[in-house]
């Protein structure tokens, strides 16, 4: 039986992600229950997305993500289960949650979840908590056997899956651009949509500089030449430094201090980073 | 086996929690060991029977509840399991916890714990942290059916439990008047003590305005007609909008805006709510 | 089968505790996997030495602890794993996170991990997220028992791990001086390292009030006259007390207040305290 891994916008202070639990506990006492977090700041679909790709991967195949960041709760937005190419289940409103996951890993098949039938019992007048409702129910169901894939109900074309407009890292000459796509909130790196086979092409090697432009509305927030380093411990306490996360995309932090703080910088596409190889 | 589930005071920083969680797998292995939420406010028990009376209903028959806020704790306060009339089990101070859990679903027997019995071996000398030594250590041998029910203690008059003395939400006219029991922190939203078989008396149909007079200390907080919407996505962002919560009861909220913080609002019996038909 | 028992400074707002979860996960879907706290302040060992001392004993025999604050990641610190004289196991980073442990209860026996072997395949150029990519996976490999302890990787002196210099309270005559060692976060308590055995020498008995002057800098932050009390039921609202806490050293309160907040006390060597018997 695969595990049940739930996320959602709820934060951890109220009964809401208990309800779910205790909805999915009732289905099977058996099924292995996580968290993958609650902390997605509200109506955040972003976030969501990059919370998904972040963890996906390290979940052996049939595990079953509930996500719910929903803010069109109540309106026609349609609820699906998806299985992606790696073999993994995600029950989640069809808003942009899935996007990322999409353009990384791929989806293999999706499905619209029959509220007749997958929905829980005495919860029709229910229209503001369909994570308690319909996600936890339906992939608590999935998750233990008790329905497969097929019984969440009709196919419908991966291809109409509603996805975030994200913008690609783009090469060009000696300089690539992208932007900040999260944060690593401990400890204030930016962690960018980069990743390291592009930045591979600027040919920089460890222990090389190279020079970081950071700009938001067309301000330049930051610019300066920084180390390309394998980890933290490469650089002095205090210094700046460019490293590949753990995602294996371009980070940027200052060892033992927050990058994020000290230049009051954001998250989103509007936070753009141009990393550029120095000429000799 | 039933489920083990913990809330308190605690907050998740320090050791408290994990502390309870060994004693309880300490008592058995094989314990389904889950968290409500350890996020209430310290001391604040009207906060901790709305947590509990928010979440039992989803978990099945024969769960077992450790609740720890227990601001008497080295008092006289009793220390106390009970039953519910829905076959679930709260293990908890007797000190108002249960009020909520009382009021709507009922209490079906009550004992004292018998702390000659039901004690962490060698945690006579602990004042402090009767969470760890008495009711997560009493919670997982009830749970595990190492002791039965009768084998907690002595009963006691359900009668002679601890309530908080709420005020019950009054129908007067054409007007219903209540409280702020709690927030919908993460959204901001207020979430009243009116439930909604109450609120249908007003003959309200959904897309209907009635009025909404929120007071404190006799200052008028907030007056203004809001729609009466099934969910968020009915009304314009930014709009605010009376629906029925997850518990079927009255709240209030501004569409991806915070209704409590746009208008500093609180929780408990000094808010009060007034929802009134507007005469045509 | 033992539990698995996660710490780290990750924090609960992202995607890194479940990425680490799913790979315990991905070895043993059989496991338990519990989280003590992944509160701890960012780069700070000397909490998660204290977050450890505070829960293992509640924990049963063969529990694998896995403990990730690890600001020396990617330098030529050791990982290891260390098994207690309790019968408990240790993963993590060797920089002083056993210093209680290893104080309080004593270390039976080290090993170094040996990364060849114990390590998630694949993940060899990953060298920023050791937590998940040497430490679950050993932990759990361990836990479940894929390997055995001495499959770790080769045995290492018990007497070369680093450890913390932390000073030991110090007995003089009628008063005993030590240290803030932490606070009890949620109510604002300080817990200091002087022990209640340490304590009983200057034979003060309950009711009796002390003298505590806490200094730091060498600027006195607050003296007076405190009551030696059993627990926080003793005193009157808004009162200041000292006790035995939860681990059987000597805290410091006020009932229903903020000490620590009263009093803008932090924690650490520099926040002293002396406690002297009042002479007659």
């Amino acid at each position: 039986m695969g595990a049940l891994v739930f996320q959602s916008d709820f934060g951890l202070d109220d009964g809401a992600v208990s309800a779910m639990h205790g909805v999915a506990y009732g289905i099977d006492s058996s099924l292995n229950i996580f968290d993958l977090t609650h902390g997605i700041e509200p109506y955040n679909i972003l976030e969501a997305s990059f919370r998904l790709m972040q963890t996906i991967n390290y979940w052996p195949e049939g595990t079953t993500f509930v996500s719910v960041v929903d803010p069109g709760v109540g309106s026609d937005r349609r609820s699906i289960v998806v299985k992606t190419n790696s073999n993994k289940y995600v029950v989640t409103p069809d808003n942009g949650t899935l996007t990322l996951v999409n353009n990384m890993i791929g989806i293999k098949e999706a499905r619209i979840i029959n509220e007749t039938i997958n929905r829980r019992p005495d919860s029709s007048e229910s229209y503001t908590f369909h994570g308690r409702d319909i996600y936890a129910y339906t992939g608590a169901r999935l998750a233990s056997g008790v329905i497969n894939f097929e019984e969440v109900g009709d196919e419908i074309d991966v291809n109409s899956l509603v996805l975030l407009d994200i913008k690609k890292p783009v090469l060009k000459d000696n300089s690539i651009e992208g932007f900040v796509e999260t944060l690593d909130i401990r400890y204030g790196s930016l962690w960018t949509n980069i990743d390291y086979d592009l930045f591979s092409k600027l040919n920089i090697g460890l222990g090389q500089e190279l020079e970081v432009l950071i700009t938001s509305q067309n301000r330049v927030i930051y610019r300066n030449r920084v180390v390309f380093a394998r980890s933290f411990a490469d650089v002095n306490e205090g210094e700046a430094l460019v490293y590949v996360n753990s995602l294996k995309c371009i980070a940027i932090a200052i060892n033992k201090g927050s990058f994020a703080n000290a230049y009051n910088i954001g998250t989103g596409p509007d936070w753009q980073i141009s990393l550029s190889k120095i000429e000799k």
